[in-house]
């Protein structure tokens, strides 16, 4: 074994090409910083992301592609100025691992908005000229800034879905103070997120009716999501009877869909949040002006919110719905989520497969 | 004359078919009820409002039709359950004059958006079933609860275009917090709606920049209005300049036009109101997601805002900028007014033209 071979000490699986097929990758990160965290990776989320950059969907994929930025594990070692951490302790990486830490969005804490941009965990060019990769990998050496404090008595699998899916829709959610027993809220669409928002919106007291595609998610809604009220959307009658009738409404489809049959589903002054992502929005200025309603999107949190969320997760029993499957079922899971075959996140588990 | 044709003491013009043509009219107005004001009306804005039910644009218009929804005048006569005018004060009437006050929406003084329908000023259906009316007329009765105080120090000329204009843009300022002196505010179509933005925008302490399609609204966005910046929208270099630079929009717009080029002006979390009434709204979810942007509608306000918004044109010395015309020529007005021929509200003055 050569030298630089020697040094390649991080583990992972990687995609080569636009085929997206990941398979394994070995690669060396940065040596530790005075104010870097190395993370022993345990678990890692897999998120539509992760589809996105190993596939070339956006044109700028930066090959070999190591996907994840739903990263949770335990600090292994810690730079001689890191404050927050230490040896032992859980931790957990989101979406950004770097940003300029000296503009208004950076100060205000929202670095994700960083006016130098926010430098992504994988794929995104680092302000050493490397490119990132993400979690789908055995350790990663971070800024202590972008890595959060996972309560101990916080499940390390539970906590990786939170990190992207999670404050995802959490931020956006106290954004519009959807925290207020007693108001209503709507959910569009059952996957990673829009499962997120039914748990978020239980917990914060709000009577939640999921609206979905499909009646087959209607028991499990229900039963395990604790979501008040079940609307199949094709359910023209159902529909109609909900006019006007909720506070918020979170759309986590990611696919395209009609907007107006939704909006006109808001009260009035009702706000709509969009998460997912279709390729565009068109709706009747009607549903918007005549109804006093919002609609408005979101997209991850800042380093404050991310937190506070984990630590609101940890304080409230609220954990996402996952499947924990080894890295060597990373490209089926990938293919199922594309699917929408799965309930409602898989989580790599890393520690014990990655080897 | 019979005495029918005798009880017709309220002299008007009207619009009889989808001509739209506004040609002498009498009609009767309701006798004056317990909490009814009896208004001699002075004078009357033109809004878009007016052509869109004269030319029966809404398929809706019931003829004949006496348009008007800018209302100012002087008390003449109270009913004996009146509390807050006497004879001789000032008054305003906007764009309804009667609600159910008895739903969520009108305890909480937003009577326009009053769950059984608000009563609209002109070609509504009011509770005893009769069709309203509206101000290019010359005098009406209204229930004192949709009748605001004009003070006696601010001209009814002027007061009439806050009726409707003035708290179209008022109430979504207010809604969105623009009162924030140092706050950057863009303007896009300076109209009836636009000017007053650019008005209020000043008067809250906003850096107020105007877009327009048109170089030669510049000279008098500056210097009449007292807008900071002016803007060619068609200027893709100063467009380019002015990206995520605004944390308020208030797009007053009427016509359809792309909505993202304005929305990337937005800073992250900038709000853009919609007061205009474009066709459809259609725009890319990027612009929204990403920047965590807001778009929202408004439309006019409840009585407890018109009154504060007349209040606060008073203390601060705001006018809207009227072109006063007789009664002869609303015929004109409409044609100018939807060849944007106004500079910036036509104001009939009905006192001494409806004679």
């Amino acid at each position: 074994m050569s030298a630089e071979e020697a040094n390649k000490d991080c583990l992972a699986w990687a995609a080569r090409d636009s085929s997206g097929v990941l398979s394994p990758y070995k690669f060396s990160r940065r040596a530790l910083g005075n104010d870097d965290v190395h993370i022993k990776i345990t678990h890692c989320g897999v998120c539509y992301a992760d589809v996105v950059w190993t596939r070339n969907k956006h044109g700028d994929s930066k090959y070999p592609v190591v996907p994840g930025h739903e990263i949770s594990g335990v600090v292994e070692k810690v730079g001689s100025s890191v404050q927050r951490f230490k040896v032992g302790d859980h931790v957990g990486v989101g979406t950004y691992v770097n940003s300029c830490r000296d503009c208004e969005y950076c100060n205000d804490r929202q670095e994700v908005h960083c006016v130098k941009g926010a430098v992504y965990t994988f794929n995104g060019v680092d302000v050493d000229g490397t490119i990132t990769k993400g979690g789908y990998s055995s350790y990663i050496v971070v800024h202590e800034r972008y890595c959060y404090v996972i309560p101990k008595n916080y499940p390390l699998a539970s906590a990786a879905p939170l990190l992207c899916a999670g404050i995802t829709v959490y931020s956006p959610m106290m954004r519009h103070k959807m925290n207020q027993p007693g108001k209503s809220l709507a959910v569009i669409g059952l996957g990673g997120l829009g499962h997120m928002a039914v748990k978020f919106g239980k917990a914060f007291g709000l009577n939640v009716t999921v609206i979905s595609t499909s009646v087959s998610k209607k028991e499990e809604a229900l039963s395990l999501l604790g979501a008040d009220k079940f609307v199949v959307s094709t359910d023209k009658e159902q529909m109609a009877a909900l006019a006007k009738s909720f506070d918020f409404i979170i759309d986590a489809a990611s696919g395209d869909h009609p907007f107006d049959p939704y909006m006109a589903l808001l009260k009035i002054s009702g706000a709509m949040v969009l998460v997912g992502f279709p390729s565009e929005v068109k709706f009747s200025p009607a549903n918007l002006i005549l109804g006093m309603r919002t609609i408005s999107g979101s997209v991850t949190g800042g380093t404050k919110e991310t937190q506070e969320m984990i630590d609101f997760c940890a304080a409230n029993g609220i954990h996402p719905s996952i499947e924990v499957v080894p890295i060597e079922y990373a490209n089926q899971a990938l293919e199922r989520m594309i699917n929408r075959d799965v309930k409602y996140r898989f989580v790599i588990d890393i520690q014990n497969s990655l080897k």
